[in-house]
Order: C-alpha cells, then sequence, then structure tokens
C-alpha cells in the first residue's frame, strides 16, 4: 500500500462526484440453520444492480485476522494508517459529544461518582445519574470556565457519563488517570509522567477541586473522576489530502466527530436511513464527496439480531434508487468491519465491497454477497486502498512516473 | 501484515486448540501427461471434507515469485518475518543435529577433508567417508573439549558433513570462512571481521590446529574445514508473542530444531504418519497448539515422483480422520512452500491453505486442490498471516481500539 504522502501528490480536483456508503458492521457469516448470511439472505435488487455493473472485492480493515473497533476501521477507510494515528479512548468517546476540537485541546472522559465524607469512593457512577441532571448539573457548574489561561468545557454524555476538554497552550497527554477504577479508594491527583505534562497535571487537578467545591449540592453526584487523557492527533485532512470537499451524513456522534477531524461538513443527524439519503439529494451539488454511514447494520448484529440486520440492509436497498437518481460519477459501498449476528461482535472476516463507476473493468459478480465478492474483480485487498481506487474512478489521481 | 509486536498485545489465553498441519512442499504444477497436480490426482476425501466445511485460499511463503528454503518458509507460517528473523546457514544445518541451543551458542557447519603433505586441499569431503566413520572420529577426539573457557561440541551429520558448535561469553559470529570451498587450495584462518570478533577467530583457529593434530591418524578424513559461522537468533517464543502452550510433532532434525527455538516442546519422533497423529492424540489435552510436520511430501517432490508424492498426500488424508476425533477448534492445512514433482525442487508458486473453524465464512470449494483454492474465501494471502487468522477463529485475539 502506499502512504498518503506518495497519494496526495497525484491527486487532483475535478467536478466528478464520490459517494463512500458505508454500512458498519455490513459482513456476516452464514447463519447456522439458513446457511446464509445477512447479505445472501436480504432481497437487495438495487445493490445487486450495482454489483453487476459494477466491481466487487473483499477488503481487510487492517490486516487478516485482526477485528478492529469503529475508530481505527474508518480511518482506514479514510486511507489513514490506524497503526500511524492511533486516536486516544479519552478523545474517541469526546468525539461523541459534538464538539469542535481544536489542535490545543487535551479531551478525557469522566463519570460524575460519590464521595463519602472521608473522600473515599462509594459509587464510581453516582447512582447513575439521570441524563437530564447531568446537563443540568455542567450547564448550571461549569459553563465558561477558566484556570491558567485554559479553558475548560465539561460536556454532558449519558447518564453519569461526562467528557471534560481542557483548552490551552502546551498541555500534554502524558498525565495519570484520577479515577482509580474501584470503589473504597481515594480519587487520585493526576501526576505528570513526564516533565513537560507538569502543567497539564496542575491544571486538572485544580479544577477537580474546584468541581468538588461546586459539586457538594450535588450528592450523590458529589466529584468528577476523569481517565484517558488524550491529545487531538494531528490528522491531515481530506482537502490537504485528496483535494476533496467533503460532507458527513452520518447519525451517531463517534461517526460526525471523527468526519469532523478529517475536516468534512458533518451534515445535520436526519432520523430515518432514507433521510440520510434524502439530504445527500439535496446537498448533492454542494460536496464532491459524501461519506454516509449507517450504523443499524453493526447494532442490529452486535445484537445477534439476524432479521433486523437484514431488513436494515434491505432498507438502505430502497434507499440506493434515490442514490443512482443523483447519478453520481463513483459510488463505493462497504462496510467498516463484519459484525455477523452470530458471532454477535465485531469479527475479523473480510468485508464485501462494491465499486460502480463507468470505468470499472466490470466481473462476473451478480450479487453483493460475501460468496459473491469473494469471485469479484477487486480480490481480496486491505480497506486502507479503497480511496485510492475511488480517487482512481473519478479521474481524481494522475499517472506517476512517465 | 501487521507486526509480530503489534500482534502480541491482542493475544489472550482461553482453552481453544489449534492444528497446523504442514505438508512440507504442498503445492504442485500440472503434470504434463495428466493435466493434474498432486492434490488434483490424489483421493482425499478427509481433505476435502474439511475445504467444503471450512475455507480456502492460497498462500504466498515470502512474497509472489520468492521460493524459499524451507528455513525461512516455516518461519513465516509461525508469523516471524523470516527477512527479519535471518537465521544464519550454519545454524540452520546445526538445527538438524537435535542439540540444544543455547544464547551463548557459536554454530558452524564443516566437512572432513584431506590436506596432502604440503597443506593444500586434495579432497574437500575426505572421500565421503561413511557416516560410522564421522561419529567414531567424533566421539573418539572430541568428546568434552574445552578451550580457553569456550565448550567446544563436535557433532557429525551424515558422511564427511559435520556440525561445530562453540560455546562461550562474546563469541562474535563476524568472521570469515575457514573452507576455500576450492581443492588445490590451502585450508584458510579465522579472521575477525571486526574488533569484536578476534576471541572468537582466536579460538576456531586453536580449535582447527587441535583438531588437525588429532586427525593425523584418520587419513583421508586428516582435517575440518568450517564455513557459515553463526550466533543463535534470538527469536520471541510462542508463548511470548501468541500465549500459546506449544507442541511440535515433527520426525526431521531442522524442523525440530526449530520448533525448539521458539519455545515449542519437541515430541519424540515417530516411525509412520500414522503414528504422528497418534501422538497428537495422546498428547492433545496438554498443549493449546500443534505443528505437526510432513517431511515426505517435499522429499518425492524433489525426487521428481508424482506417484509417491500422491500416495504419501493420500496417506496424511487417511490420518485426518484421526484428527477429525479430536475436535481441535481450529485446524490449519497448508504447505510451507510448493515442491512440484514436475520441477524436482522448491518453487515460488503459492501454497493451497485450508483453514477450518466453526467460525468460518464457508465459500464454495469443494476440494482440496490448488486450482479450487484460488476460488477460495481466504484469497490469496501471505503466509505470515496464517497465525493471526489461527489465532481469530480460536478466538485468542481481542479487538484493536473502540
Amino acid at each position: 500500500m502506499v502512504s498518503q504522502e506518495f497519494l496526495s501528490k497525484l491527486t487532483v480536483k475535478n467536478d466528478k462526484k464520490i459517494v463512500l456508503l458505508i454500512m458498519d458492521g455490513l459482513g456476516g457469516v452464514q447463519d447456522e440453520v439458513s446457511g446464509k448470511t445477512e447479505l445472501e439472505t436480504a432481497d437487495c435488487p438495487n445493490l445487486d444492480a450495482l454489483a453487476k455493473e459494477g466491481i466487487c472485492g473483499l477488503s481487510d480493515p487492517i490486516s487478516p485476522g485482526i477485528t478492529p473497533g469503529s475508530g481505527p476501521a474508518h480511518l482506514s477507510l479514510f486511507g489513514y494508517d490506524p497503526l500511524r494515528y492511533e486516536i486516544g479512548r479519552g478523545l474517541l468517546d469526546s468525539l461523541g459529544i459534538d464538539f469542535e476540537f481544536t489542535q490545543q485541546d487535551l479531551a478525557s472522559r469522566g463519570n460524575f461518582a460519590t464521595l463519602n465524607k472521608e473522600g473515599i469512593i462509594t459509587d464510581r457512577r453516582a447512582g447513575r445519574i439521570a441524563t437530564e441532571k447531568n446537563y443540568q448539573i455542567c450547564e448550571e457548574l461549569f459553563s465558561d470556565l477558566k484556570i491558567d489561561n485554559v479553558k475548560i468545557f465539561v460536556k454532558p454524555v449519558k447518564e453519569h457519563r461526562l467528557s471534560v476538554i481542557f483548552r490551552g497552550e502546551g498541555l500534554s497527554d502524558k498525565i495519570s488517570d484520577v479515577d482509580p477504577q474501584k470503589e473504597g479508594l481515594k480519587p487520585l491527583s493526576a501526576k505528570a509522567l513526564n516533565d513537560s505534562a507538569q502543567r497539564a497535571a496542575d491544571i486538572v487537578n485544580k479544577f477537580l477541586k474546584m468541581a468538588n467545591e461546586k459539586l457538594t449540592k450535588f450528592f450523590p453526584a458529589n466529584t468528577i473522576l476523569l481517565r484517558g487523557f488524550s491529545r487531538m492527533v494531528d490528522l491531515p485532512s481530506f482537502k490537504e489530502i485528496y483535494k476533496l470537499n467533503a460532507a458527513a451524513i452520518a447519525g451517531y456522534p463517534m461517526y460526525r466527530g471523527l468526519a469532523g477531524l478529517l475536516g468534512m461538513d458533518v451534515l445535520p443527524v436526519t432520523k430515518t436511513i432514507e433521510e440520510q439519503f434524502k439530504l445527500l439529494e439535496k446537498e448533492f451539488e454542494n460536496y464532491d464527496f459524501f461519506f454516509i454511514h449507517i450504523k443499524q447494520t453493526d447494532s442490529s448484529g452486535e445484537d445477534g439480531d439476524m432479521p433486523r440486520k437484514v431488513k436494515i440492509i434491505e432498507e438502505v436497498d430502497r434507499s440506493i434508487s434515490l442514490l443512482r437518481k443523483l447519478s453520481p460519477d463513483v459510488v463505493v459501498i462497504t462496510g467498516d468491519h463484519s459484525t455477523p449476528a452470530r458471532l454477535k461482535s465485531h469479527s475479523w472476516h473480510p468485508v464485501p465491497l462494491l465499486i460502480y463507476s463507468p470505468h470499472c473493468r466490470f466481473d462476473t459478480v451478480e450479487n453483493f454477497t460475501e460468496t459473491e465478492c469473494i469471485k469479484g474483480g477487486l480480490g481480496r485487498i486491505s480497506a486502507g486502498e479503497i480511496m485510492a481506487l475511488a480517487l482512481a474512478n473519478a479521474g481524481k489521481l494522475i499517472k506517476y512516473g512517465a
């Protein structure tokens, strides 16, 4: 696989449009009773037509045998080496809160928790306070915070969970967790793990002291435990690397956050899958690259709910007719990884991949299924190679060398 | 392909069992008369059944076009980059003598040879003396040798060939060969190729002087020529990297030695292929990984004896029923490289590969042959990726990232 630096030297801008449709956790394995995978069970006339007119294959998100989380799997799909750009847990979780990160930010994830009079943690989740309570506390106590020139954003997530982002110069993420991850212990102090991290540790500790003072009246949510401090990763943008003006149509915060990190315009959240495609139609003139993310294929797979996963695939299939009316120049349809309903989890199985453009070398595949994709003209490739193929099909890559 | 260091961070121990069955030199090419390969000619109901229930593909030992020796080909199968872990020729040959190496050892391979009165080599093979004579000389003259705190082991191999292992502190392998590899010349002195190798060169030269004195009465075997000085390679063990408690069922010394280097328990030598599988049955409860090595597929291929290679494949096939009775969780069947009988040598052709586990995504392959494997669900992968797939199928790899 060529590096992104190499690829970026070959990219050119033109008016061709690429649509990358990701059905999260798309790949499956055969059901024990029916002997068919989710894709083999689903009735997908539109996907099959695209498979017939386009070219198919299988892709490995990271490498054969490796089961990825959705974070690294999406980085790979977008052409970013996920082993080079490791996104810390604190940041990844914080990406879920629809927050505009900057390169100065130090993110962490946290809990509201309960301390007794001796300062010992008696409940790491503060009785799982209601999400509304969480919102109320964050707004009432933690708006417009600043300590030593560091802006602090305290953002509710769900129930007792929150994200805290520290924005300022020189905040290293090489500091230890405050959360001891056990009840019956006192919260720890953030400690600098190297010399340059002292400032960050001091700010975090000052913030927590202030929080404890403010929170006394909100028992059982009378303290904040923080962990997973992570800096922004310096990801080159889609515009820089690919010269693409990209938009994301994704409902789930993590994917919205990741798309934002890559410099995509993150379009408003819609309620249904069909509305995602209507949004595509509405915005179609405004961008030359669209990332559409369907989450439900993964969540139904994780639930082991094969019929639901099949229905969602069929729902996406119906919306494909909307997509085709727009006549995008290149359509890529795949998943970020497999989530076979039979395994109820992400898995290592390679992911069905379909590329449609007028410049494909057509193969003999007539159905968009795992077993057919094996025989497809793309063979088995690395997910990291998909962007180059999409760009090539869109005429956005010049020749290398003479 | 991910690095072994990366992979090792994802490995977990569980009670699932993996069997890796290697038929050395398994892959073939079509016979000129029959138009069939060895696997296509052989009657293999058991292998075919596994192929049908599992998933197939082709693997490249090193990279397309590269014909490997069995040493690097096995390293690759075991997930060790053979270009990173170069095992010197002296060591590789010495691995064949069932000798327990330590990290202090400097190995070399040698010949008994004949010198005339002027000290000129007249026969580099000492008239190919009988193996028994070789054993007799080594035992009579070279037991319990020590020079300057360095223990010296002189081990007969076959006919005129022997291995000499020097065991002591600080013995570099950066010394030149003693064997000029030509008759009509005098043997060379071992020369230090850098400053830190002087001690090793001195010891080798002292040993050779002593050997010449001792050997006068054994004309024509009146000197020893040494070459290929090599140190032990510091290979991380299967336990370290994969958290596997592994056993090797292999009859040939080189494979036994290599398995030992990787920290596998090397089980006793058996007489027949069937006995190798009976040994598997006997030891099945004691390990979670078994490497079974069948040598005869390679030697019959090297001899250009297609009927014999076919018979051996059929003999292995019969033993597969023993294997299946044990119900291992994951079975991997492949070769280390191809040795087509038609070519009478190792070759670069990719190797048929079969993985069987309950978590496979089944493909349409019904026969374990080269031509069917091309259409298999594994596609064409690198042999170095096989261990990750085996571990994944056994549930021994956790998810990477969130």
